[in-house]
């Protein structure tokens, strides 16, 4: 196939004082590949137009005058394999029903799929690009109106599995290192009508199936939940990470799952993205990211490429201590502006995005290399190394002898305790100092 | 002591036409006092004046003009009585540092609550008010700054832990059903300065301590942990009821707790109240609630007096299919407004809460008896009791064997599946028919 | 045209008492058709199929079959007609491109919009259904993406002047009551890259074309702006009732314009929809409702049919205190929920809506009866219409005399000044009281 | 007397690799000190003590432990002058009450007022601090509970009127450039118990009679109001600088009044402050800027000192635009967070603040220098200089002639009409390259 996006040239690292849109100021394909392990989300970037509740699609791309469903999606899957090639953009994520069309049975459907899969497994032998993560959708068409996993009617539950059955089969055949799950429609609408209790016990039930399916077919990537609180459900059962961490606990499923955290998920559910990956990371289940940024002073999910360098660096700065994400990545899952309607738009976008957290991952190392914040945090936290703060931690201590210690003690004033500042201003500069 | 609140009499069920703010229009104490336990809580109806962040106190009490700190306590326990019998309400509830004030060593300060604790022990003699819960404020004072149980200075947990102590052991004196734990500090203002991981760790020590110490001195009311997602902290770690839950399971604490719920508290964290009580319910730790409301269109803790009859509609609705609050009860954490400032608003709020609560048990009560929700959920879910959803819930199926159901089946349409309507909109008349 | 919506019989006025969903509890279409000037939204219950920004419609209707546009258009002009009679509806309200479809030039497409206009006006002759408003919808077209009248490129504001003439036209040939302005795109993404005062100057030179135009034509009816704070925009220039105000005032549009105010744009603003009637009652400016509710813990326009009795209550409060809505009335700008998928949940829906309000009209008519606010009212501004009251108000006095009036006075407490309470938790008792 | 905050040094400027607390990196004052109008807010930086909702004071300073209010006023006094001068800020802002305490008649608080102000006076003399602004406290005393020139009894409006006359003598008397209305309590609580009409008429009287009175004795400072939407009343007549010029345009103010922004309020009306500020700009209105920025994350007003260089570059950009802020300036009207209570604290959060803005003040300099933005709004909007655009904006086109020229058009496409892309992606990138 001829090239899909000819104003899009391969872009090169020209360093910060470039101004240049095409090009990368901070991220060092050769460099950086390995740590900033980038994806990009083929639904955003392939599929979607720039519709919204009150327009229609605005992008130009390749794809758009070819009527045939099977044609536009081979194009499509070229399309991913050359921009992720020219963006040095070393993985790609998808839904099934991103990479090929729905057919009239489910037979039909994954006959598409299989045409599809063979096509991105020719298109992988010659390009770096590998697979991130497959997922299966299964919230946009009408029979999941009432949920997937959680429908009401078993038959519903049913075609979810068989669709995720084939989801993991194709996942593991394109080399996918995690599986994720996002359940858009595992909520409600009113709790009128819901029983929550019995939708999230067939929840649980379907997550055992999946693991006893990957195990039967031997797939070793790893599965990923992704918490979002509401949109398009008014409450989604998967509300954010600590809900997750609750739910995998109480049906076992813990030793499977980790999480799949995007930052204007954990937004929309009043976290910071650096909460709630801090929360994963205490938990060992921090899996992955998606990558993008919400708009503060809106109450919807705007999935925008991610600019804002605090928080870049601060997502950065999890993952690092971290350890890294191991198997998991940076997916932009993030879509142009639906007034970015041009081709050049999506390069730039994704360099933008590349970028920023580039500058977020060089300011996160270097914060870490000063122990910028660590000196303060050890400090404060010393009395918890000996003393009263070791006994308490060892469980030598009961309410009585720490009231013993405390009953006549000098008690007046927080310098009693000798509680120091808590410096939320001066770290606030640290931060800045490291932009 | 004399009548502290002369303008205030004894108030009477007068019946829905009565047009007198000082009569229950709903509310019958004879008949409804054991279904509906409510309490008055101490630091919102005896200490709070209306102060706000920008205010002075505003409102009218009899202890306004009393200097004496120990005078002035003794006059609110009387008046606690006073006004929880001539409103016909069983029970209240209060912090340690609500009935008596602080000293100048842990020790004087014990003296001073055991000197009101006798009096209300005294009080309660000849009254039919009785103590709801208990709880200690560990939150007011500067030392708590950074924290109680999860201060970075381990000598604010042993002191908080010694207050605790004390706290527990004057709830059991006197006659506590429950005992609460607010954790209004413990969270944090930065992560910037935070190791979240040990401070969730200490946390649960704490309350692990507490549970022994219960144990040792035969304390056997309900624990309760209160969720709330911010303020006075950026972030407090018990978030709501689902956070709660994995915390209490994950550090072992699940058999000893349960929640206490508030509405406000709900709604800050984005969910409907009636929300976080059905999942404590679907999980088997609704223990009580604190009934009050919050203003949608605001983002901080209003805590109003409940009027909203959807809120106490859909509140005892859950609280009648949970068979009650068994140990709980409906305490009004709830505020007179600033503007409210005269004493009579004082019984008038709380005639309103009641009412509205009364009126919303009876608007439940009918709703359950007449099945008017349970019909259509009955038929919504039918599908799980039989077929392929009773041979899915009961573990007999696969991936495999779903798939095979699937591949030719005709569901191009939700109504191959046999979904039905969700029905919210029929299914929020039918609430209004029962207002 | 043989029956559209067949299980859908004439619904009939039952009663409280009835059970029926396919009936009237409250409203009365004899009695009550004038004082409740309800309108059917063409777009939404004609047009939409319930998708959303992760899923495809799911709607049952009976032109989801027909495959040519025209048809589809002059069955769903038909289907507002009978849905419409069957719920002895009054009128219903249309946007430009709802009605027919776009063709391949501006020309063609008022070709298709006369063709189906000839249709509704021959469909009147013989139905008591009116038109309450028109509009032209410039927002749903990619050429709308930077706004129409404040596109930065002046061809798109061309041809909206061009679209909003021929739908000016249209409605005037219907005997539309008004036209109404939704500037959903007239706002901005980021304000990188607006010039929003050349943007709002343009608005406002766009609006009065039109009023000229108007005035050219012939066409009486009331011309109505309707605000709302985001959505699809970053930003809308619209905001709420008072930036609409502040608008209308510099570019002299207030002597041509009212509002049209909807309730969940309200609360996207997070004003009460109570506190916007206010505003535009005050002001002279309340010209139309869109009579929805959102919900509260969302951030988005989820438009659903209006239930809360809240609502409808306190709206009608302002309606009948504005001696009613004059050419306006009471538009269903409601889609039902995507869950909603079957014909009969259309008719239930409306029904639901319109009882909503029946039922507030009736309480808010009980409350105005019997002064049931407005004696508190009168006796809290009392000292207003006396002394000095009266004299600041008639501009007699200065800082100079009313320093001399205070300089020595006793103002310590509050009752020095005679404040009452504000009496808020007894207010909303009373509303209580006449739901 | 002596230096009461010995701890602090004469700040120094040391450059952006300077890693000491208590220096500045970007913050030269004397080349930056007339671009930069920075000022202190004496209530938060004197007064506040770090009490909030739910805790008592924190703060550690030097007057806690002054008994006599007279005493620790002038205490107060002379720290603002040793604090500004230390830290090179020009000027400092405050509300009567700040400086001076209450009296037992309003004759007697003016002696106190009295009393200090001739100590200001005196210690500006020898100081290069001078008054920004200076405010009347008409909202914290329970008297103006139920609003100050908004209260439904006149006698407080008298009392306000006095006040403020007081508040505008010494405003003039220590130089101030300007005069700030801040109507924290000009709102309702509920509207079920307000004439809001009334109650605006009354405002826009008062502050006509402010304007007479400040002619009568010269004051020509600038008079400013500010906005805000809520907190500590439910809903604030200034809720917006939209609503703001709205209601100065309807009541004829508008010449004598512009804007005191402050961004933290802007991000509670669900506006950026960049907005906020482009509003005022556009009308002319851009007076003052309370330099803090809020917690996107929290509902409530948070004043946290602004670090944040995003809002920083962006407020700059604004003001540079607006070719300065002419007799306004930068206040912090920030507070240090409740654990940061010790006295380092109180400089260091000026330093970061003041950095911030430095720096961001650079940046924002280069953007303008470079045309950053500005060639790409030409661009974006060359449309109107010329053809149709400029015949439009000339008043020389109509609805008839706009049509005309758009029938036959070519205009199935967004790039038919010649529309670009919005490219906010790019333009975000530009701002980080500044940063």
């Amino acid at each position: 196939m001829s090239e899909l996006f000819p104003s899009i040239p391969k872009i090169k690292f020209e360093g910060p004082k470039s101004d240049s849109p095409l090009a990368f100021k901070y991220y060092e394909p050769a460099k950086d590949k390995d740590s900033l392990r980038f994806a990009m989300a083929f639904w955003h970037s392939m599929c979607a137009g720039g519709r919204d509740p009150f327009g229609d699609p605005t992008a130009e791309r390749p794809w758009n005058s070819v009527a045939d469903p099977m044609e536009a999606a081979k194009m499509r899957m070229h399309g991913v394999f050359e921009l992720t090639e020219k963006l040095s953009m070393p993985y790609f994520c998808f839904h099934d029903r991103d990479i090929a069309p729905e057919g009239a049975s489910l037979r039909e459907t994954n006959k598409n799929l299989d045409v599809i899969v063979a096509l991105a497994k020719d298109l992988m032998k010659g390009s770096p690009t590998k697979l991130l993560w497959g997922t299966a959708n299964c919230f946009g068409n009408p029979r999941y109106m009432h949920g997937a996993a959680t429908s009401p009617e078993p038959k519903v539950f049913a075609y979810a599995a068989a669709q995720v059955k084939k989801a993991l089969e194709v996942t593991k055949e394109l080399g996918g290192q995690n599986y994720v799950f996002w359940g858009g429609r595992e909520g409600y609408e009113t709790l009128l009508n819901t029983d929550m209790k019995m939708e999230q016990e067939n929840m649980a039930k379907f997550l055992h199936l999946a693991v006893d399916y990957a195990k039967e077919i031997g797939f070793t990537g790893q599965f990923l939940i992704e918490p979002k609180p509401k949109e398009p459900t008014k409450h989604q059962y998967d509300f954010d990470a600590a809900t997750c961490y609750g739910f995998l606990k109480e049906y076992d499923l813990l030793p499977y799952f980790k999480l799949n955290l995007e930052t204007n998920h954990a937004t929309l559910a009043q976290h910071t993205m650096q909460h709630d990956m801090r929360f994963a990371r205490d938990h060992g289940i921090l899996g992955s990211v998606d990558a993008n940024q919400g708009d503060e002073m809106l109450g919807w999910d705007t999935d925008q490429f991610p600019t804002n360098l605090y928080v870049t660096t601060l997502i950065m700065y999890e993952v690092q201590k971290n350890g890294g994400l191991h198997s998991g990545g940076l997916n932009f899952d993030a879509k142009v502006r639906r007034g970015s309607y041009k081709v050049e738009d999506l390069a730039i976008a994704h360099i933008v995005g590349m970028d920023s957290f580039a500058r977020g991952a060089q300011a996160a190392s270097r914060m870490i290399a000063d122990k910028a914040l660590d000196k303060l945090l050890d400090e404060r936290y010393a009395g918890w190394k000996s003393g009263v703060g070791a006994s308490i931690r060892a469980g030598k201590e009961s309410f009585k002898s720490l009231e013993a210690a405390m009953l006549d003690a000098k008690t007046a004033n927080p310098s009693d305790f000798g509680l120091g500042s808590g410096k939320q201003e001066y770290l606030e500069s640290i931060v800045n100092r490291y932009l």
